[in-house]
């Protein structure tokens, strides 16, 4: 994929994560994320808030389960993924459109808080391919028929890069 | 800050973080992450690994502590910063200069792992402000003399944002 | 200003940069970008478009006059700024929000055209403090009173970095 | 691709372009990009240079030639595209490594400069395919026999999006 529109925020969730499944069984979570700018008033001498941005997310399948099992309402995240956009008619026929995030990867912020991380065994079984997560099973969910089946393949993307040795 | 390099780099790390503190008290934490793209080779049919990139970076305070004790080599991150240059000579006299990343957040990603979230109660104790965390302690570490001393300040970062309500 | 949600997108304008003034004489510009991905598509071995992201917005000052100048409908930019949600009530009182780009950087893209590129000569009279260019006065433009008589300071930003040397 | 650690630069080019072309016709510009922050110095009440990243970039085909056509040292531009880890070996044996930048987009600024803008007419000749820019002809150029005869293709890259309705 090329020219997407690629971000990444920091905020706090809206409320805990909502996992649903498509009819093929591939996961999704939807969530939102609350992020609020601080910036430095001159005039008062101290930090005061921005305007908050309220970003809706969704998550799929091995990321999904992750997330849903891992995250909860209030706590602070790291998303990073493509911005989309959605439009669609009211039943009286008016235009609407919204702005949302397609999440690529996801961790709660260890800014104010610790995590104990555990490695997922489960993700041959129940993910799709992680190398390529976007493909179209992510556009048309209820047509994913193989996404559940397929396994991730490439190794294990937990250690593979980690043993390499860094050049310096 | 204006003007500032910013990335999010989504990797491993090479090893497990390395935490020191200044002489006045703030704990910085020091780990590489290794970050391999992965490319479709159309000839071949498949996904391909690219060459690695190798990013060192460093947290500063709060953050350092809460890396140091939740995240281990081999742990896929997400992390978001600024790059920042430094230039050295060599005892020979050679210049040398390297890239680096000055974390802002980071957080292991969800992507093959889940993650036990608890939240830090030292924060107002061990940490410097976490409005301004790149002040000027960040640069001379050495001379940071009241940033162990400074309280959070705010309210309570954790829960502030994730109570208010999204306008949808 | 910290914690804000930073994007780059590239893409075209949908129409001719609007230019106006605030009260106090800060010009800002708004405009639309079109920005479409594209993705290659395994099963028909070729690339398709995805889906058109529309971003709305705005410039300020000496960048927005800069914009109106230089960019028209149809041309392709690349764009840096921070995402910025809006809210209001319809007459109807239904609530509504949007999400726009308040942009810090633009320029026009040099993937499928030339530029020739001319020094803005007038900053020092008509622009607010290029290094501070998101301060109050673009949150409250019709209060911006001191804003278009400030002078830009610091030197000649277009060649004080340029004149430095590399250390490579 | 994924899993690209991607960036977006702001700076001034600390000399010309340099143009060069492969063996096989595909063209390509070398260039560093100076980028300095400014952060507000509460103590002195001012603004201060932070310290200036260095960052070598390489455009590609008919970017490239644009970017020599269009920009020259001095000037300030955005760039966005992927950090790129080099390694070698000095001729005494020493690893060596570097982060540069292999360039997505890029365009003058507009923050201190108007810009007078044309199509480039000569893309279907000179160019590689603009829909997919950093195939294999990137990673081993000299080999990339096939890429400057190939066509753009897709249509007219310049006013393909811009004509289309934005849904407000």
């Amino acid at each position: 994929m090329s020219n997407e529109t690629i971000i990444t925020i920091v905020g706090n969730l809206t409320d805990d994560p909502e996992l649903r499944f498509t009819p093929s069984g591939a996961a999704l979570a939807r969530f939102s994320i609350a992020s609020t700018p601080r910036r430095f008033d001159k005039a008062a001498g101290e930090y005061v808030d921005g305007d908050t941005l309220f970003l809706r997310a969704t998550a799929w399948r091995q990321v999904a389960e992750n997330v849903a099992e891992s995250l909860q309402r209030g706590q602070r995240v790291i998303a990073t993924g493509r911005l989309r956009q959605s439009n669609w008619e009211t039943p009286e026929g008016d235009k609407r459109s919204s702005i949302d995030l397609e999440v690529d990867e996801i961790g709660p912020s260890l800014t104010f808080a610790t995590a104990k991380v555990t490695k997922a065994t489960r993700a041959a079984k129940t993910s799709g391919n992680p190398d390529d997560p976007w493909a179209s099973a992510n556009r048309e969910p209820v047509t994913a028929g193989t996404a559940a089946n397929s396994t991730a393949g490439g190794g294990d993307p937990w250690t593979r890069q980690g043993m390499e040795e860094p050049p310096f």
